[in-house]
C-alpha cells in the first residue's frame, strides 16, 4: 500500500523544530511493508491542508498526519480529514470522559475549547492518548485510509506503538518482525563484506547495515503471515550472523553500549571507578546517565594536566617524561594508581590525543590507550582511531572503555 | 514571495536520515522575508518529482530543491527542473574545468557519468560547490524561480551562504540583518513578558524568543534597504533589550555558554578545576570539548560516592551526616577541599539530585548547590530546577556552574 506522511504545523515551516516525526513514521511504515511515496508539510491553514490531502490520495491509499489536533481555533486537521473522507464530527463520549478525568487530576478547569478535542468523525476508530489530551483516530472510506495523530513526538510515538501499529499490521499483508543488532569494533564496510553471502542469498529475512556514531547496527527483518514465523526466521538468521561476527555484537535488542555495560556491572555487583584524560569526563558522564548507577559507580578522576596525573593517581614523572602522557605505561599507571585509591572491582583508565592539535608522526591524533585493573591483573589496549573530529574521537574512546569492561567481565 | 522547499532522495522516504536541510532553509528563507508555504519530499523518481514542481509553482514563485544532483542515472533533479522551466541542458565549460581539476588533485580518473555534473540549463546562473563535485544553480522563467542545490548538508549550507544568499537577497525587497541573543537564568515566558512592550510596539526590528535546552534565545531581526541600516536598527534595539534583561544575556553572537566561559578564562589566563557529584563528569566533558582548554583546565574530581567526597576532597563525615551530600555545606567543602589540592584560580563544585529517584519533600529532585572558591572567597548558589528529566537536570546544573564562573570573573 502506498503512503504519504503529512505534517501539519506552522512552526515547521519557520524551521523552529526539526521534523523527527517523519523520520520515525517513515522507518515504521517501511518496516510494515508500506511504500512511503511523499512527505508533505503544511502550516495551520485549512485550504492548503485540504488541497494536500486530495493530492496525496491521488497516488496513495494511506495518509498519516501529525499535528493540528490541539484545542485552539487553528488546530483543524481533524475537521479537514473528516470532510475529505465524507464523514461528520460528533461528540465522542469516552474521549470526553477521559478529558474530564485528566483535568480533574491536574486540578485544572476544563475550558470550552478543550471540549473540541472530544469531537471525532462519527465513523472513526479512536486512539487514546496516554501522554497528552488530544486523541488520535483512523478513518476509512472506499479503500482510502487516514490516520491522524498529535504532533508532540512523545505523544505520537506512544500512540503509534500502542494503537496505530496494531491497526496497520492488519492492513499490511503479513506481519513484520525485526531486531536491531548493535556491534562495536567493526566498520560498516567490513561488516557488510563479512555478511555479503547472507545478504545476497536472502530475500527474507533482509539484512541492512547502518553506521552510527562510532558503531555499526544491523537490522534483521522478516515479513511472514504470523508474528511467530517472522520471529523464528529472524532468530534463525541471527544465529548465522553470530557465527560470522559474534565477537563484535554487544546487543541484539538495540540497547546502548553504556546500558549493556552498566547492567552487567549492576547484576554482578561489580564496583567501578575511572581515571580519564582525553575523554575529559565523558566516560563518567555516560556511566552516570544510567539511573541507579550510584550503587556501583564510585568516582572518576579526570586528570587533564600531567600534574593532576601525578598528584591524583601517582603516575611517575619519569614515565611521563620518557614514555609521554599518551602511552601504554601511563595508561597502566593511571589504572593501577586508581586501584590503590579506590580498590574498585574494575578500575579503568584512558589517555589519548583527541585533536585537532597535539598529534605527531609517531603519535598521531586519534591514538588512544585504554587500561584496566580487574581481578589483580592490568590489561591495556592500544587503539588508533580514524580521527573524524575531536568529539567523535572522544566518544569512540569512551566506547572503547565500555567495550573493554564488557570483554573482561564476560571472560570470567 | 512564496516559497516551497523540495527535498529529493529515496533515503529520506526510508527514514534513513533526518531532513536537516529543510530546517536550515526554512530559517534562512523566513529571515530573508520569504513565506515558506510547503515542504515536499520525494524519492529519485522523475515523474513524481516533475508533478511536485508543477504543483508547487501553482501557489509559489520560488522552489528550492536539495538532492539529486549526483553523477548517477537516478540523479535527475537538474534535468527535470530544466524541462519544467522550458530550458535545455548544455555543457557548462567552467564546471567541466573545475571537475577535471578536482579529479586531477585527488589523483582519480574522471568517469563518463561524472561529466553529467558539468551539464547545466543553458540560462542557469551556476553556483560553484567548494565542498563536493555537484554545482548548483538558479533558473528563472516568467517570474518563477528555481534554485537547485546538492543534498549533503555540508555542501548545501556552504553553497547557500556563499552564493544562494546573495542571489536571494537581491530577489527579496530589502536586506535582513539579525543577531541571536543568548540568555541563561530566565524562562521563556518571563523573557517574553519583560520584553512585551518592545515586542508589541515594534514591526521592525522584530523580536522572537526561542526556548533551548535549559536556556532561552532571542532573535532581533531587521529588514531595511541596506545592510548597514538594518544592523544599526538591530544594535539600537539590542541596547534597549540590554536595559531590561541585560543581566541574563551572556552572548549577543549566538555562542554557547561553555565557549563564552572558556574564552573568558583563557583570555585572562585563569586556571580552573572542578569537583562534581550529580553532573557526573558532564561539566568536565563540556569544558574539555573546547579545543586548547588544556592551557587552563587542570582536573575534575567526579566524587560520586560519599567516600570519594571525603577521600578526594576532604568533605567531613560530620557534614555529610548532618547536612547531607546535597547541601550548601557540602558544596562549600567540596570547592574548598578542591582548592587545597589544586590551588586553581577558580575551583567550582556541584552537588544535587538529578533524579528520577533520590528526592524527598525537603530536598526534591532538581535541587542543586553550586559552590566556587575564587580570590580567597567561597561562593554558593542554591538552585531549584523544574525537574524535566535526569539529563535535562544534569545539563542545567552544568549551565549553572558555567554561569556562576562568568558572573564571578566579570565582577572584577
Amino acid at each position: 500500500m502506498k503512503a504519504t506522511i503529512l505534517s501539519v504545523g506552522t512552526e515547521l515551516l519557520f524551521g523552529q523544530i526539526t521534523n523527527t516525526n517523519t523520520v520515525f513514521l517513515s522507518q515504521q511504515l517501511n518496516l510494515l511493508g508500506f511504500d512511503v511515496m511523499y512527505h508533505y508539510t503544511v502550516g495551520d491553514n485549512p485550504k492548503r491542508l485540504e488541497k494536500l490531502i486530495h493530492m496525496a490520495f491521488k497516488d496513495c491509499d494511506l495518509i498519516i498526519t501529525t499535528g493540528g489536533l490541539g484545542p485552539t481555533q487553528d488546530d483543524l486537521t481533524k475537521e479537514i480529514a473528516c470532510r475529505a473522507l465524507g464523514d461528520e464530527m460528533r461528540l465522542h463520549q469516552p474521549s470526553m470522559e477521559r478529558l474530564e478525568t485528566y483535568f480533574k487530576k491536574q486540578n485544572r478547569k476544563m475550558t470550552e475549547n478543550n471540549k473540541k478535542q472530544a469531537y471525532m468523525p462519527s465513523r472513526a476508530i479512536v486512539f487514546e492518548n496516554h501522554a497528552g489530551t488530544a486523541p488520535g483516530f483512523a478513518l476509512e472510506q472506499d479503500g482510502k485510509h487516514m490516520i491522524c495523530m498529535p504532533g508532540p513526538p512523545r505523544e505520537m510515538t506512544a500512540m503509534f506503538q500502542e494503537s496505530v501499529l496494531p491497526y496497520l499490521e492488519k492492513k499490511s499483508e503479513g506481519v513484520i518482525y525485526y531486531r536491531m543488532i548493535r556491534t562495536f569494533g567493526i566498520g560498516e564496510s567490513m561488516l557488510e563484506t563479512k555478511l555479503l553471502p547472507l545478504i545476497n542469498e536472502q530475500t527474507d529475512p533482509t539484512l541492512a547495515t547502518y553506521a552510527k556514531e562510532g558503531e555499526c547496527c544491523l537490522r534483521i527483518a522478516s515479513k511472514r503471515s504470523t508474528k511467530e514465523e517472522a520471529r523464528n526466521a529472524v532468530d534463525d538468521m541471527l544465529k548465522q550472523v553470530r557465527e560470522i561476527i559474534g565477537e563484535y555484537i554487544y546487543s541484539a535488542d538495540d540497547e546502548e553500549l553504556v546500558q549493556v555495560t552498566a547492567k552487567k556491572l549492576m547484576e554482578q555487583n561489580l564496583s567501578l571507578s575511572s581515571a580519564e584524560s582525553c575523554t575529559g569526563g565523558m566516560f563518567a558522564a555516560a556511566v552516570t546517565s544510567v539511573s541507579g548507577i550510584s550503587k556501583i559507580f564510585d568516582r572518576s578522576l579526570v586528570t587533564y594536566s600531567n600534574e593532576a596525573k601525578m598528584q591524583e593517581l601517582g603516575v611517575r614523572e619519569e614515565t611521563l617524561k620518557t614514555c609521554g602522557a599518551v602511552s601504554e605505561e601511563t595508561a597502566r599507571e593511571m589504572a593501577e594508581g586508581l586501584f590503590q585509591i579506590t580498590g574498585s572491582d574494575i578500575c579503568i583508565s584512558v589517555t589519548g590525543i583527541a585533536g585537532p592539535e597535539g598529534g605527531s608522526p609517531e603519535k598521531p591524533v586519534g591514538l588512544v590507550y585504554v587500561g584496566a585493573v580487574y581481578r589483580g591483573k592490568t590489561h591495556c589496549r592500544k587503539i588508533q582511531m580514524r580521527n573524524v573530529n575531536r568529539n567523535w574521537n572522544r566518544n569512540y574512546a569512551v566506547l572503547s572503555m565500555l567495550d573493554l569492561i564488557c570483554k573482561l567481565v564476560d571472560e570470567k
